[in-house]
């Protein structure tokens, strides 16, 4: 769930390993994508020059997610080819925490060690290219790419696309396609002809479920109800009440497709085909906790960080920069305070439950 | 003055932007490299096949002080080659202030952003190969690799080799041959045929002279007063005041040249070869606005900052970490405060002088 849009206020990650220790949901959601990325290059001929193979992960955040994934996929790469050269190129926003992504990745063991990789990190956002025309033989990116290049606008009464009116939904929703066939021409630019793309992007599914809805609480519903209780009881300012909107938008399976259905797309006529496209609802990993142990409280407390990672700085630029900023942090402590608590006195049905579309995309 | 050596607590720059702005003198000394480096470009055959022409920058820090010498020899290739993809690769170590590169090269207008400009960073020490075999073109290091690999060890009662005693000098001295020939046969591997590495490293010229030395107040020999009396004055206990020593060596030309000599010396048998070598004094540019204003104060309150911005990791990680942080970097803050202090008092022959060893090396 890491920011790849152009830069904005909205999107930013805590950095230094808090991202991927509190997403464990994250990696579950990359290590059931291995086999597919496994499958996708074993049918990939390996360059034919002496130049590297080249693999990408887009919106990689800290690397912890995708690390065993890299391992998986440098490993099978490794026992077709003793000596070919690799290159791991991973990319998110300017203000990404890149140290910690090279702490891990030049500690002692680490991938960025292993003999014949060098590995890298881009600053870009993936709405640009990134890597030189036809260089890249496997790009992935997982929970990425519902973030939006920009805001199309505020939602006047929730904090998620999910929860906006038809018209603010609409806005969104343009935005999103627009910006999904931008990412779609960048990547096409960068692929190496037989160069495939494996992805898991949050999605809304044939049930009408996405990330926090699969039936039980939801979660986009409750957080527009904690923030709602803020502006009632006058902790929030009108305005900053209304600021608070995830820059994001959920795509359905169709959407993701739709790019791919006309020959004569842009997307098409720039080599790009569909292998396969479908859906799958990753279970939170700290409900099953929870459904194990039976502590509220626990739940609560481990729950509810994970939300607090990739969600505070949308809810945190919402506020009036002219607060002191202890001011500011004290609000945001109370609204995830209230989260927390509303989880612990009665956690039936809360689950941050993942929802992805899973793709894999071939460059001709 | 960026720091590449192998990750230590004694080696770490001030972020966000900090270096830059106070090292005009760091970027002087690019400025006057970058006629070598268009030099030794223009006789570099490009690439013939459609790979991209590969751009390194070895412990480059936040970008800054190369960003107008990368600009001219963009622009070079651009003349030569318009369609040309070109990649930029700035290293550090794993800690370096990645974003704030990233942030000066996505900003609107910024060298990253340039058509067919590819900029990554990799946070792996320079005394690993960074990038893969035979795939850079032009390499670039300056004010970077006098920082050594590990240290070699305590100085008694100086904080800079150029202060030790004999034995000690000779540790870091032989510790400093041995890392420049990792440093060489590290970018032989790199270095694609007929590829081409320009340097500028701290060097003792033929007058003796080096960084803060060339006839007037040593700026080592300060530091070294200016913290032995903090010993004095019982602030700083004994292993503190033994633990403060630069992780660096500043070679002479000859010591430069020496893995040159010998057609069958390792580095000459990985296919390099010494095409220039010379030494150049860069004078203080602090030193010299002073001698147009006047005003010691002011001048104090320019330089001091200067030399802070790359020394303070090595006095501060010599503090005891028992202390409250707080409690060491009033100690540091007052460290300098007293540096400060005198240059303002008497500035008669302060100056950060530059004393470098320029090189152009080229690969069979």
């Amino acid at each position: 769930m890491s920011a790849g849009a152009a830069k904005s206020p909205l999107i930013a990650m805590r950095g230094a390993g808090y991202y991927s220790s509190n997403t464990a949901g994250a990696k579950s959601v990359i290590d059931s994508a291995a086999d597919l990325a496994l499958e996708a290059i074993a049918g990939l001929d390996l360059p034919a020059g002496p130049g590297p193979f080249s693999i990408a992960d887009f919106g990689a955040a800290d690397g912890g997610t995708s690390l065993d994934l890299m391992r998986r996929v440098v490993g099978a790469l490794r026992e077709r080819a003793a000596d070919l050269p690799i290159t791991l190129t991973y990319t998110d926003l300017p203000g990404n925490d890149f140290s910690a992504l090279f702490g891990m990745l030049q500690a002692e063991g680490g991938l960025g060690r292993a003999p014949g990789v060098f590995a890298f990190a881009s600053g870009t956002t993936f709405y640009r290219q990134i890597v030189p025309d036809g260089t890249l033989h496997f790009g992935f990116s997982a929970t990425a790419m519902h973030w939006l290049s920009r805001s199309p606008g505020l939602i006047a009464d929730h904090t998620h696309a999910v929860g906006a009116s038809p018209a603010e939904t609409e806005a969104y929703r343009t935005q999103s396609l627009a910006d999904w066939e931008t990412i779609l021409l960048a990547r096409a630019r960068e692929l190496a002809s037989g160069g495939v793309l494996v992805m898991a992007n949050f999605s809304v599914d044939d049930d009408g479920h996405y990330l926090g809805w699969t039936g039980g609480v939801n979660m986009h519903d409750s957080f527009a109800a904690h923030w709602r209780a803020l502006a009632a009881d006058g902790t929030l300012r009108a305005e900053e009440y209304r600021a608070a909107a995830f820059q994001q938008y959920y795509k359905t399976r169709d959407e993701f497709a739709a790019p791919f259905a006309d020959p004569q797309s842009p997307v098409r006529r720039a080599g790009l085909t569909l292998e396969r496209i479908f859906s799958r609802v990753t279970p939170c990993p700290y409900r099953a906790d929870f459904e194990r142990h039976g502590d509220a409280q626990a739940f609560a407390r481990a729950y509810v960080p994970t939300l607090r990672s990739w969600s505070e700085s949308t809810f945190f630029s919402a506020l009036d920069t002219g607060r002191p900023i202890e001011e500011r942090r004290a609000i945001i402590d109370r609204f995830y305070g209230a989260c927390e608590d509303a989880v612990a006195a009665d956690p039936a049905g809360h689950a941050m439950d993942y929802v992805h579309c899973f793709m894999v995309i071939r460059k001709a």
